[in-house]
Order: C-alpha cells, then structure tokens, then sequence
C-alpha cells in the first residue's frame, strides 16, 4: 500500500484524500519510515500535485495539531506572513503600524533557521522581551493594545515541522505545492481570518522565478477561500536585501528608525508600506489608497512608533538597552563604478558566518553581529568608498566581496 | 554537497561520474542517509539517467565488492542471467545442455525475493545439493565436468544489494537505468566473459512493455562493451507462467523432463533451446542455427540430461529424493470456454500464499509445495476440467481464480 502509492505519484497520477491521509498520518504515526517519504516528495516536486491533492494535504496538515480561534473573543483579526528573505525586518514595521490605526494584529511567528534570525530572534535581542505567551495573556493584550507579537506556544501544524526538516536534507524544498500546503496550514491554524503573504521572489528566497511565485500566490488564495480566510499575496522581489541592516538587533534599530520616520523613500519603507495597507484595506474594506494614507498619518504623528514602544514595554522589553558588538570591520569599494548587484543570498550567508543565524535548530544566535548596508542598488562609488560594516564578535575571513557587491 | 546532487538531478541535470561516485559510495559509507539516498533515486526514476551516468554508476556498482576473474584458469566462460518470472526453471535446463555441449558455463545464482524461489532455492530442493563453494571447488569442477551453479561466496557488487532493498520499499524499482546498472555490475564482477541476458516482459515482471524491454537491452549491451564483455539479449514473455510447474521442487521435475527429452513444443521448451543455442553461438563462434543442431542432439542423445545428473551428483545432490507436498487441491474450470489468460503476476502471489517464495529475506521456503498448471494459453476447457493442482502444506483459500485464468 505504501510502496503502490508512490509508485502512483512517480507515474504523475492524482492521490486520492484517503491515500494522502493514510501516507501523511502513517508517517506522523512512524508507519511510514523517512525513506518513503523522501521518495514520495521528490515524486510529488517533480510530477506535482492537483489543486485537489494541494487542498486535501493542507486539510491533512491543519488536523495535525491544535487550531487557534480568536474570533469570538477578538473579531477581526489580521494576519502577515512573509516568506523569509535577508534583511527582513516587516514584521516589526507593519505589525504597530497596523494597530496604531486600530487594526488588531495576532502575530504568531517562529525563529530562524537560515540566513538570519526570525522574528522572534530578533524581538529577543531587546532585553527583556518576553516571547512566549498564555492564550489568555494574548487575547487580553489584543483588546488592551491591539497587537501581540509572540511565539507558537500550541502545537500548531507539527506535521509541517516534521515534513520540512525532511524535506530540507533531501533536495524536496521547490514544490508550490508543499509550499502552499506548508504555509497555508500554519495561517489557517493561527486563528487570524484576513491574511497577506508577503512573497518573496529571488535568489535569496524559496522562490527564484515570477512565474512560480504566480501560481502560488494563486493556490494560496484558493486555500484561503476553502477556509472561508480572505488571502491577499503580494509579490516582492529577494535578490538584494531588504533595507540596509541584516542582523538581530541592527533590524530591530533600522525598524525603530522607519517607524520614527526617519528612514523614507527606500526599497524596505515602500514593502513595509505596501503591506501595512493592504492589511488595513482588507480588515477595514477601504481603498489602499486610503488606508496608504492612514499608513502615512501613524508615522508622521508618532502613533506607529508610540505603539511599537508600547507593545515591546508590555512584553517586558527595553528598547533602550538593545547591545550591538562594539567590534567593527569595513567593507570598501573594490573598484570605482556603479552598484549593480547586492548579492542577498552571498550576504546572507556572510551574516550566518558572522553568528547572526543559525545553521542547526540548537544553534546558539549572536544578537549583536550582523552587516549595515552602506549603499543601495544603483549608487555610484568611488574606489575605498564605505561598502559596508560588519559588526564582529569572532574572526571571520571575507571572501566573496565581488559577488556580494558588484560594481560596472 | 549531498542536497545540492539531490537537487541537480531533481532538475533533470546531468551529474558527473565524481558526482555519482560521492553520494553512492557515501550512501555506502554512511555518510548519506537512507531518506536522501530514496529522494536521488526516485529523481532518478522519473529524470533519468544519461548513457555516461549509467556506465559512471555500472562501475560505481562493480568497484565497490571483489571482482571475480577465472579467464586465465578457464578461459571463455558463458553466463546467462533471467530477470526472472513466475516458474522461470531455465537455468536448470540450460546450463546442463550448453556444458553437455562443451560450453563451459560458471553460474553464480541468488536466492529468490517474491513469488518463487531463486535458482539456489531450487537446486536446495535437492535433498544434499550443496550451494556454497570455495573459488578452488569451482575452477576445479568446471575443469572436470564443465559447469558449477553455485551461490555467491564472494562479496560480490555489496552496492547493489543495499541499493536493491531500498529501491523495492521506496517505489524506486522502475529505472531503465538503475536496472541496466544493477544487472550488468553483477555480471561483470561475477567473471563471464560472454553474457546471454532473458529479459522478461509483462506483468509477472520486472518490466511491462516492449519500449522500455528494447532501451534496457541496448544499455546492457553497451554496458558489456565498455567492459569488454560479449552482451546479447533475448527478450521473453512474462504475462503467462514460464512451463507448467510454479514451486521448487516441482520446478526441477519439470526441467529433469525437459532434458529428458519428454517435453517438447512447449513456450518453456522454445525458451531454453533459444537462450541456449544463444550462449553456444557466442562461445563457439557459430551461427545460432548450428547451435540449436547441437542442443537438439543434446537432448536427444542423453548427453544433456547425463550432464545434469552429472553436476547435480558432484554437488552432493540426489535427484531420487525430490520431494513434493502429497496435500493436494484442484482448481477447475469455472465455466466452458479458451483459456485465454494465465495471469503470471496473480499465479505468482498465489504460489507465495502456499508458501514457495519469500517476502521478507530470512522466510522460510516450502521446497514441495507449489501449483502444477493442467492447461496452458489457448487450450479449451469444459467446466469442472482441471486447470491447476495446488501441492500445499497448509490451508490456503484461493480467491481469486477468475483473474488468474480466464475463459472465454
């Protein structure tokens, strides 16, 4: 049965949902060993699946775990979820931006594995901020504040925590159809009911095509509806950075800095823009238009920021005291010329190198290396001009700096 | 390194013989795990394999056990390999008759895994026949009498037969390529120099049409080449039982018949007459014609059945002592009309259910127990005619008579 089920998918034929459950449930339950399931997802990455097999594996994921609903309790919840990429720091934007023009926000977000840290890493590098919070404790902050930013404390969705470990050791990542399952099934169980994916395409993210980027966006909001969630995706480009800092507490500053106000009229503000409206649009049903307006009025009168600083003194962090290494090593232009390229992929393997994301889940993370950007795509420098600084705790050797900077 | 391979191939690239060699002999050492090694080879099941990745696997596969060489002591050697199939006794019958023939024949047999025993299996059902012999027995038996069968003692090709466990449970068996491979290294380490292939084709087989039986013959014939080995193949039917008898020691009976000369014009016989008229063409230079003059006159003269007697006796056997099961059950027609199919696969499931083949590697096999067909494609049948006797040792119920014999 097993064995005639993989055969199934090797030959491009659709699983039925009975043959899905029995392999997906049989290998949480240990019946079904990793070998067999390795089998069957590169099976399924190569041939693919139907719109119907992608609804019956999420069905699958969903009833894995527990399933959060904070709709009688909160209403209207939003929810974002970015799809990872270096620099990435939206969440910290958007998430007291949203609330500040009276949106409420139930972020449930994880850590890292990868280039950097996730959110949750990066809130942890504020002293004191305090992650992992009760059900009770989260509905309450909601109605009091408007927003919480926490980890996952229920066991939400662990079929997707057992199938992307192996699907990260066995080449069995590129599926849109897992992608969608995966990042579907752990929305739907976190209880928000509007959702945007913030979708990042490139060579430092899941995806490094347009065209597949579409369809995905396309199934997860057809995954949405089956779940009566309303799905917004948009799409953002992952071969440069996002923004000039990449790092724990290095992103933590740059946010606090563009919900200031202080930093405008750049790559990272416009995303953070973008997605902050769309999230307000949808919960509000007004025009983007209007809620890029509202987006604009929270920074400009400091309401995005004083909520930032409230929900952080809430969670008991102090923005006052986060630490970056006082160790620093400069990066200069190797040659006069044009910036052409800020290769994402070489400087997010350069920040791991530096101790700002993990390579193993037990990884311990340095929350006060990483790398600030001193330029940005298209700017014009001379030979020795300031590239970037490195902010070091250990020795580390630099090698690709013509991939990661490219100058014509 | 290991996911990047992985990956290459999910993509439908070529890999390098560094690339193959790496990953295999690394799955060997350890150092892949089993879950990444089924994610490759299911890749490689619907991708494909290149001409140059075959022959980088075929030596892969040969380098990683002890390669037999007997051309200096013995000089042309000829081996015959089956892919096997339900009732498949041709090794019994043509290795005496290609000897009797002057053909020296060194036939180096597995044990069965599936619906009947192997050849080793078989001549075991011989009361004292002994299947492990040292390199010395060998080379000294084939000088005296012409011909050994005996099991592998060599650590022969160690690759494959941890490749072939995890291909069968992964749905990884189907690969022209993997099996090319997997066949070809056996036979080149085991130190034929001229190598007659039966390829079997249809259900009761490893492959089910013609297109892929034609690639796979193509391969292994070039595979030979790059070793200098003589490779022909002769692709055979396996939608029908090969003979009358399914079982082991009922299996030797039929092929003590045949060379006995009181079976003729049947499939079975037509088979063996052409693969050994096959092998005496190659080792003797002669057209195939001449052969099969000199196999008939084998059979005729007695010389063929002597000769099987003959290494039989040398090996310790006695061939008066074959036992078969006196419990016997009859199936018969369930209504008037043409045979007009005996389903190999479905004869095979229900010769393992009497307990004649393995399906794990340490059962038991039932030597006397097996199922003597009394009809074979196209004869007429009155309802109540006997089509089968069953030789059982234990209560089997028979479910499923309609699919294996059909009548029209």
């Amino acid at each position: 049965m097993i064995v005639d089920i993989i055969n199934k998918k090797r030959l491009g034929e659709e699983l039925t949902y009975s043959e899905l459950d029995f392999f997906f449930n049989g290998y949480l339950e240990g019946k079904v060993e990793d070998y067999q399931m390795s089998s069957l997802l590169m099976a399924i990455c190569i041939n693919g699946l139907t719109d119907e097999e992608i609804f019956g594996l999420t069905r699958i994921f969903v009833d894995s775990g527990d399933v959060l609903d904070f709709s009688k309790d909160i209403g209207v919840l939003v929810d974002k979820h970015s799809t990872g990429g270096i620099g990435d720091k939206t969440t910290l934007v958007i998430a007291p931006i949203v609330a500040s023009c009276g949106v409420k926000v139930v972020k449930m977000s994880g850590r890292g594995l990868g280039y950097t840290g996730g959110t949750i890493d990066k809130l942890e590098s504020i002293p004191g901020y305090k992650v992992n919070l009760e059900d009770k404790e989260i509905i309450k902050q909601v109605k009091d504040i408007g927003v919480v930013i926490s980890s996952q404390t229920k066991n939400l969705v662990p079929m997707d925590k057992v199938i992307y470990s192996l699907r990260d050791v066995t080449g069995t990542v590129s599926s849109i159809g897992l992608i969608a399952s995966s990042i579907m099934s752990k929305k739907i169980a976190s209880g928000a009911n509007k959702i945007v994916i913030d979708l990042k395409v490139g060579n430092g993210a899941l995806l490094n095509n347009q065209e597949d980027a579409e369809k995905l966006a396309d199934l997860m909001v057809k995954i949405g509806k089956k779940y009566n969630r309303e799905v917004r995706v948009i799409i953002n480009d992952m071969n440069t950075p996002l923004g000039y800092a990449i790092g724990n507490s290095l992103e933590v500053l740059e946010a606090i800095e563009i919900l200031k106000g202080n930093e405008k009229d750049n790559h990272l503000v416009d995303v953070c823009y973008d997605l902050a409206s769309e999230m307000i649009s949808m919960a509000k049903g007004i025009s983007k238009k209007e809620a890029l307006k509202e987006v604009d009025d929270s920074i400009n009168d400091g309401r995005a920021y004083n909520k930032f600083v409230e929900f952080v003194t809430r969670q008991g962090g102090n923005i006052d005291n986060i630490k970056i290494s006082p160790n620093t090593k400069n990066i200069r232009a190797y040659k006069t010329g044009k910036i052409t390229k800020i290769d994402a992929l070489e400087i997010g393997k350069l920040s791991v190198r530096l101790g700002a994301g993990r390579v193993n889940l037990d990884d311990k993370i340095d929350y006060g290396v990483g790398i600030k950007l001193n330029v940005q795509l298209g700017d014009k420098v001379k030979k020795g001009d300031l590239l970037a600084t490195l902010y070091v705790n250990k020795d580390v050797k630099i090698n690709n700096i013509k991939e990661a900077f490219k100058i014509n």
